[in-house]
């Protein structure tokens, strides 16, 4: 199994063009900052790839040369054409995996995966957030202790308007008086699916060790095992004799 | 509770207007069949709308006076107009209930509620399904026994490409040799969803009276018990003091 | 639809003998506090049952004339009698609604319905408990806002030991950090179960109206629609030919 | 990761004792074959154990030592102790795999981990099975095509009285008319457990090379990830002040 995971790490990169203190936060970008963190994984291959990019960085070539797909959007989820979701989409259900980050709660590529609104509450006074490991075992939270806290967070928080999850990982307090459901898995065809909420565009959220941790896991989790070739509707012959 | 449950039965409506065989079969089109089996409920109020009646018989007016929707399309899935898809869409995640028939399982309204490409394998021989009733304490399944069966179907098989359903409510055997998950429920936002796959543009299914009675439960199943008035994310205050 | 659902509420009722501070925040017993209240609804009809009943109150007659019963243990799990667990395991299986209340996590019919340890983490201290609604379209939340409060609790937290559940309800929020999925739903056989954290011997949990309505709704969405009569395997001839 | 999966697999073992034609089918006993089966796999290490072996070959320290159980019962599950059941219980709570085969789904430890009656219909006819794989991208299914057949079955039917599965990966068709969800998995505490129904005490079935491809696969998606130490409840302090 020496074949590396290949990871394109997305961003819409718009705050990091126009705002200093994103630039501050993340001197190489949300994308660069990840991608960095992933890119030390011995079995990991990652690149990254922005809106602005032609076809935002995901033509056909650069989809079909990827595993696991992380997605971070915040102020122009609107810019993303269609088309470029549909192939996302389509590549996903073909055995991709798809990492949401954040506030990609409601970027198109979420919401057409789920078929929900990922309508949510929030808050960003950068209260305390502590998010509690409810399932020990899982593959994402290897490494991971009872709970986690992040000191200075944007709140989101329920009701979280997603289809019930295959497995909630994890669950989040916050010093506010909310709580989230901040880590969810599903499938859609092949493909496997996770929900992070925690993040921000100038928290340092992304150089949280924890927060590497889990990403990498998911990474690893999400990873596909198995491409479907066609999604089509193949007419079929009888397996058995007809009377 | 006197209210009555309001229900809207679209159909695509083209083969009635091209097809003898289609004619013959259902007089008053598939819809006319449905809502006349559905009309004879002493609590139901039922309508047709069709693909060729201005914004599909879907207007603004009509879904928010309808409480479950039933869809059947087949030929003409692409000519559904997305922001009709969307009225739709943001009804069912707002309470109203979905089902959806038979060949809409490639529909723009399933799939956009799914995230999958619903694919499936089928074949048209007229070949017998047996189909069991996998949750018998389910509300969709009073007064069906064990099973029940269909002496000539389009035969659909899987593997079938859903999300996981919450509950796969039937299962159906066909002669030919194929299995499949008939009968599933979900639920999207505030609304709940049922497929079930018996159906057939010249097979007299609709006027089969445990076809009719699980159509007749999955709407009582399916209908609103409340509904969600904003799909938007608010902003919101602490409920604790933050230190 | 005249028929009333029959509740049993079922308590260990060994704190009301041995401690006043018990006895006079419930007088009549926390049984008689839950009784009271579901015997308000005029479609239901209450009764109860302790553990130091023949049988535990529990005969085979009793739970024969019984749709939903609810269990109140803490002190005294190991004192119920096997024999009497297999009885309302199997009645629940057959149909019969479960619903099981705070310490009830490690009560024997629980963990025999669940599989699991039922362990969790817990503190008294008398702290703040907030119970967020995570689906607010859910029968059993009926009537409960998006969320609502308890100002002085028995904390439990996560990570609590139960299978994945079908639906998470509610999620609570503790002033001491820690959150708790307080109210989730499973089926087994035929029967409902659903189980809901708060509750408490002496803070007074059970008189708050948030509490009833949950109860109370809990108790409609778990009475029985069908009773399946026996639990055997049985031997049948093919329906098919067999070549 | 060097370390191998351990793996017990246990048979009751008794009809190896008392029937010509189980010797002939299984000179080895059905434990035999499935261990000779896993252990040519370079990362399993396989071991037997029955029925009639002090302990049933599941002591402490055996259990202790293992991964993986697989499990196959027939005439005498009341033969098995409950202070074994127990034992293999806790065991699967803290993090040890379990796979069910065949008529084990009446078994002491498989109502144990359900909380259901696990029956269904049956026939011994000798007939046709078609295996139908719906989760193709599930580690279960890897190198299993769309559906795979026996000629000579034990029938078993639905209704399967189980909980619903995490993942229905396999679902049956028999000549007779029936249909089954003949692969199931759930999670209980930190345990994987895999439902597998194809199997005989007489048909050569554990001798089917797609066979010992489900369980040579089911055995390395359940091997443990972490092991949970305690299954106690805790009382903890708080994480935050309390006011």
């Amino acid at each position: 199994m020496s074949k590396k995971i290949k990871v394109i790490v997305w961003n819409e990169g718009r705050h990091e063009k126009t705002s200093k203190e994103v630039q501050k936060a993340y001197p190489n970008g949300i994308h660069g900052a990840i991608a960095e963190a992933l890119g030390k994984q011995p079995d990991f291959e990652a690149r990254t790839a922005t809106l602005d990019e032609p076809e935002h960085g995901l033509t056909e070539a650069a989809l079909k040369d990827c595993d696991v797909l992380t997605w971070w959007g915040h102020m122009a989820h609107d810019a993303v054409a269609d088309e470029i979701v549909d192939r996302v989409q389509e590549r996903v259900q073909r055995g991709m995996g798809l990492i949401v980050l954040h506030s990609g709660h409601v970027s198109k590529i979420f919401r057409r995966m789920m078929g929900t609104s990922g309508s949510l509450k929030w808050r960003e006074i950068g209260e305390k957030e502590r998010i509690w490991n409810i399932e020990p075992g899982h593959p994402i939270t290897e490494g991971i202790g009872e709970y986690f806290e992040l000191p200075h967070v944007e709140m989101y928080g329920e009701r979280f308007d997603i289809p019930t999850p295959d497995k909630v990982v994890f669950i989040s307090w916050y010093a506010g008086g909310e709580v989230f459901r901040s880590g969810c898995t599903w499938e859609r065809g092949l493909g496997r699916i996770f929900y992070f909420s925690p993040g921000h565009e100038t928290f340092p959220i992304y150089y949280d060790a924890n927060i590497q941790k889990v990403i990498t896991n998911a990474v690893r989790w999400a990873a596909p095992r198995r491409w479907r070739e066609s999604l089509d509707c193949p007419m079929v012959e009888p397996l058995e004799p007809i009377a």
